[in-house]
C-alpha cells in the first residue's frame, strides 16, 4: 500500500469529496493486448429487459495496455490504477461511491494470476466494495449477454481466445495463450504467418505472393530483408497484427497464400470454440441446444470482401446447429461493469430474501 | 569515439605494451543466438595443408549473446568491445598487434547492417587493420572449409539459417529470419511447436500427448496453464530452446505428435538447403555436383536416438547425390579467423605478385 499512497493519482479525491450513498457507481474494466478501457456506470440500473438502449454510462477512459505478460506488472498496474482514477473523475465521483469494480484482464490466465492482482486491488479500494477479476475474455462475452455468463465468447483481435460458461457456472476456454504458444487463428497469428511466407516467397522456399508487395507498400519498405530489422525493432504483439489488412487485401485479389493464410485462421478459431462447447457440453446431448456465440474484434468484424468472421460463423453453424452468434452492441468495459452489477443486484435481491 | 573512449576496457594496453611486428595476430569472433565467442590466432600460419591439426589458437573468451535484434544494439556492441579486449589480453597481445578482426553476427541480414558495425569497428581499430562484418552463418561455413567460401552451411541452433557460396562469390540465404518470421527448424521453433502442442492437448484442441508430461517435468511446473506464465516472464529464444531435449526424448519414446514435430523440422531445415543450393546451382547443371555441406549447431548434433542432423543429411543427399555433409572440427569463430587469415594472405600473395 505505501507504493501507491506515494502515487498522486488519487489526489483529485481531497479537491472534490464526493459522499457515500445515492449516486454509487460501479467501474468495469477490459484490459486487453491493445488497450485498457475502464467505464463507470451507475449501481443504480434500470431493469434488464431496458438495458441495452438506456446503459446509464457516467464516463469512459481508455490507456495503454495492461496485460503484465506483454508491458510488465509493475507497467500493467500503474496503467489500470491511472484510468480507474480518471474515469472516476471524470463522472464526478471517487472510490467512496464505488461498489464494485470487475477487471477483465488480458493475460489472467490462472488462479494465482486472479488473487495476485485481486490483493493489489484491496490496497486501492476498502473491504466493502465488492472486487472481481476474470480474463477479459469472460468481460467479452457479457457485453454480448448483457451480463450474464452463459454461452461462448469468441475473440480475434490482436489474440484470440475463446470462452465459454454453462449456466450452472462451469467454465473452460481454448487458446489464449499468446503468439508463442500457436494463438495462429488471431490478427498477430495471421500476420506473423503472412510475413513468414513473404521470408519464404523471398528466399525461395515457398511460392510467389502478392503479399510481398502489399506488406512492403503497407510498411513504405523496399526489400524484404529490410522487413527483418523492422520485425524486431519493435516485436509488439499489436503492430505485427496491425498488418492484417495487408493480407485480406491480398486473399481478395485472388493471392493463393493469403488466401491459405486466411482459411487456415478460421480452421484454428473453429477449433478453439469447438473444443469449449464440447467440454462444456453447451450443445446438450443431441448437438442442438442453443447457446449465444459472441463474437468480438477485428479479426472478426463484418467485412464486404473475405469476411473471417462470417467464415467462422458458418462453419460452427455447421457443426453446432443451435448456435446463436451474437455481434455485442456494447463494448467488453461495460460487459465487465454489468457483470459486477449482476452479482451486487443478485445479493441486493438475496438481503431482502433473508 | 567519445563514448567509446571512456570505457575502461581497453586500460590493460597502457600497462603491457606490446610492440607491432612479428607477432601480428587475428581476431575471429562468433556471435550467435546464445554466446558471442572470440579467438585470437597468430596471423603467422603454417601452410594449410596442415591448418586443421596445428591451428594456432593463442586465446579464446566467451560472453553473452550479441545479436543486436534480440538485445538492442548497445548491449551488442559492449559486449563484441569486452570479448575482444578480453581475448587479447589472455594472448598478452594488444590492439596494435591486430592485422585483421572478422565478426561473424546471427542478425546482420543486410549491407546497411554490415556498414553500421563497419563503422564502429572502426573507431577501436585504426586504418591499416582489415575489418570484416559477416552473417554468423558465414563463418559457420569456413569453420567447415577452413576458411574457403564455397558451399552450403546449416545451422540449427537456437535459430537456423542456411548459407552458400559459389566458388566465383555469388551468395545466399534462407531462413535466419528469427522466430517471428517462421525459422521453424530451429531449436525455437521445434520448443514452440511442443509448447503449443501441450496448450492444444490441454484446452482440447489437440490430441494428448507425452510432451506434457516431458515439458511440466523438465520446468517443474504441475499444470500447463503455468507454462504462460513461464514463457512469457522471459521469452529469450534460447531459453525456449531449451526444451529440445523434451521433445527429443518424447518422439524416442513412441509420441506422435513429437515425431511430426520433428519430421516437420527435417523438412524445413532440408526446404532451407534446398533454396541455397538452387539459387546458386551448387549440383551443377546435370544435378550431381560436388560441394561441401557444413551442419553446425545444436539441433544438427549427432545423437544415438532420434537424429535430426542424420534425417537432414539423408533427405538432401537423395535430392543432391554431390552433396558432401562436413561436421566442423573447429568452431565458427575459428572459421572467422580464418576468412579474415585468407584475406590477409591473399593480399600478401598479391603483393609479391606485383
Amino acid at each position: 500500500m505505501k507504493r501507491y499512497r506515494s502515487r498522486q493519482v488519487w489526489n483529485f479525491e481531497m479537491e472534490t469529496p464526493v459522499s457515500r450513498g445515492s449516486d454509487d457507481v460501479i467501474l468495469g474494466l477490459d484490459g486487453g493486448a491493445a488497450a485498457t478501457v475502464c467505464v463507470c456506470i451507475s449501481a443504480a440500473m434500470p431493469s434488464s429487459g431496458h438495458l441495452a438502449h438506456t446503459l446509464p454510462v457516467l464516463a469512459r477512459s481508455v490507456a495503454g495496455c495492461s496485460n503484465h505478460n506483454s508491458v510488465g506488472e509493475t507497467t500493467a498496474r500503474e496503467t489500470i490504477e491511472m484510468v480507474m482514477a480518471e474515469v472516476l473523475l471524470k463522472a464526478g465521483s471517487n472510490r467512496s461511491a464505488v461498489r464494485a469494480v470487475c477487471l477483465a484482464l488480458a493475460g489472467v490466465n490462472h488462479p494465482s494470476d486472479q488473487q495476485r492482482i485481486l490483493d493489489w486491488l484491496r490496497n486501492i479500494f476498502p473491504i466493502h466494495v465488492k472486487l472481481f477479476v476474470e480474463n477479459d475474455a469472460v468481460a467479452a462475452l457479457a457485453s454480448g449477454t448483457m451480463g450474464k455468463l452463459h454461452g461462448c465468447v469468441l475473440i480475434a483481435g490482436t489474440g484470440t481466445i475463446a470462452y465459454g460458461f454453462t449456466e450452472d457456472g462451469r467454465e473452460a476456454r481454448a487458446a489464449g495463450a499468446g503468439p508463442i504458444l500457436g494463438d495462429w487463428g488471431s490478427g498477430y497469428g495471421i500476420a506473423a504467418k503472412a510475413l513468414t511466407a513473404v521470408m519464404r516467397a523471398h528466399d525461395g522456399r515457398g511460392p510467389q505472393t502478392l503479399l510481398t508487395y502489399e506488406i512492403l507498400s503497407m510498411l513504405r519498405l523496399s526489400s524484404p530483408d529490410e522487413l527483418i530489422g523492422w520485425t524486431y525493432a519493435d516485436p509488439s504483439w499489436t503492430r505485427i497484427a496491425s498488418l492484417l489488412p495487408a493480407v485480406v487485401s491480398s486473399a481478395e485479389a485472388g493471392d493463393e497464400v493469403a488466401n491459405r493464410i486466411l482459411h487456415d485462421s478460421v480452421l484454428e478459431l473453429t477449433a478453439s470454440v469447438r473444443a469449449v462447447v464440447q467440454r462444456l457440453e453447451l450443445c446438450g446431448e443431441d448437438g442442438k441446444d442453443s447457446f449465444p456465440l459472441v463474437m468480438v474484434g477485428g479479426v472478426l468484424e463484418a467485412n464486404d470482401g473475405w469476411d473471417i468472421g462470417k467464415e467462422v460463423i458458418d462453419s460452427i453453424t455447421k457443426i453446432y446447429p443451435g448456435a446463436h452468434p451474437v455481434r455485442p452492441t456494447v463494448e467488453p468495459a461495460v460487459g465487465a461493469a454489468l457483470l459486477a452489477w449482476n452479482h451486487v443486484s443478485s445479493e441486493l435481491v438475496s438481503d431482502y430474501d433473508m
